[in-house]
């Protein structure tokens, strides 16, 4: 009966808890968004440890049985530093995204879209290397999609303007495969694809952090059973305007968002 | 020979320190930039009242005689609370810039612009109205302004296409008078202009602050003598990023920057 703990910066892990409700839909889930400090993308390596631990500790004192870092920041700046510091399985979203890019290629030539902190990281470049190192990998931060997914300015000429200045490089480099790398980039698949066309494939690595999730709690007996799953969502700050857009990631309204102190 | 304290959620407060180090040339500085949990302009006044002790604290420590809240989110969300708490004199931006606007006004419409937790906070209005009840004040989030500042989109169709759509109701307004309700904004002078037009007046309260803090420290007989000033400046994350983009604020390139943990 124990709960699947999920955390991210704000509110781009909910794309993750809306796939593991879809896949796993008799688990408990707690969900904590660190929204007094987002975002995660602009700051630096040890800063973002820092506050994964903290943000860990939190979910451990929900009584956890799993840890999904539902935030590519986190997953590529500090994922093997906190694995090695907690005995709770911790999955993250990165190794998902490139299992799933490195099948879809055709051409060998995989782009990877993130914050700046995930591109300067280079671990998607080296879990592609490692998996295929045939690939041709094209890297690019794009740190103004998160403020234009946050302020809703979803569509449109200015968001398709930021697209097509950022996302040349791709276009040069001939991918046929584009990684989102951060959880609020979903929400702008339709102008992504405006951009580069239908031929490209976008993986957004929600779909297979969930089927890794189970496979996890399967191998260690941890599936539940019960009929009436509960989803609790804490937030660090801003309760109301983490339910106000919660939605648009989530698919589904949020009832009841609760403000802690997780430091 | 005490210094004078300067803090903001970032490196927006860089451009009141260009002004104070114009006007008061031979004061010690020490600013503090809370880089690891920037930006504030989306938080709630509970987290940025909280933020803003924690970064008065450290600056106190520091041992400085004044405090300027560099912020435009915390000088309107906070000041009145934080000034209560402490003995030191501190100083904030939106006094400065109303007093200003007031004084430029001549068709008595003034616009405001600024992160959502500054217009939320209603300062500007409820300030303007006490100096000059006969103003028709309108107030305006452009919640995308700082990330673009920050990324350095200065200039350009798509900063231009963005600030068109958040500047349209001021130019419905007939405003003749702008507060640039933001330390970030100044950067962007160029592209409201080229919105708003050559009639309008921005108004950057940088200059008016350090009349203010040379005003307070004349009255406390705290003014400084000595002929070599000593600038130092702290940040709570990236003081390399800190470093990169100082210039753009200032001026003149900032030579060390400090990472302290002020919590």
């Amino acid at each position: 009966m124990r709960s699947i703990g999920v955390f991210d910066s704000g509110v781009g892990g909910l794309t993750v808890v809306k796939e593991l409700i879809r896949q796993l839909p008799y688990e408990n889930i707690v969900y904590f968004g660190d929204t007094a400090r987002v975002p995660y993308g602009i700051k630096s390596r040890e800063t973002v440890i820092r506050f994964s631990i903290e943000n860990i500790l939190f979910l451990l004192k929900q009584d956890v049985k799993l840890i999904c870092v539902a935030c590519n920041t986190v997953s590529s700046f500090a994922l093997p530093v906190i694995k090695s510091h907690f005995r709770v399985p911790i999955v993250g979203v990165v190794t998902a995204g490139v299992r799933e890019a490195v099948y879809a290629t055709q051409n060998k030539r995989i782009g990877v879209i993130g914050t700046r902190g995930t591109i300067k990281s280079l671990t998607y470049e080296n879990e592609i290397k490692q998996l295929a190192p045939e690939v041709r990998v094209t890297a690019l931060a794009c740190p103004l999609f998160v403020p234009f997914v946050e302020e809703g300015w979803l569509k449109g000429k200015v968001v398709l303007d930021v697209a097509r200045t950022y996302l040349k490089p791709l276009k040069r480099a001939c991918v046929d495969t584009v990684i989102l790398g951060c959880t609020h980039y979903p929400l702008l698949k339709p102008v992504i694809k405006e951009v580069l066309g239908n031929n490209v494939t976008l993986i957004d690595s929600a779909k297979q952090v969930a089927i890794e999730v189970k496979k996890v709690l399967a191998a260690e007996n941890l599936l539940n059973n019960n009929r009436k799953a509960l989803h609790k969502f804490y937030v660090s700050d801003n309760p109301e305007w983490f339910s106000s857009i919660a939605e648009r990631f989530l698919g589904s309204p949020i009832r009841r968002v609760e403000k802690v102190n997780n430091v």
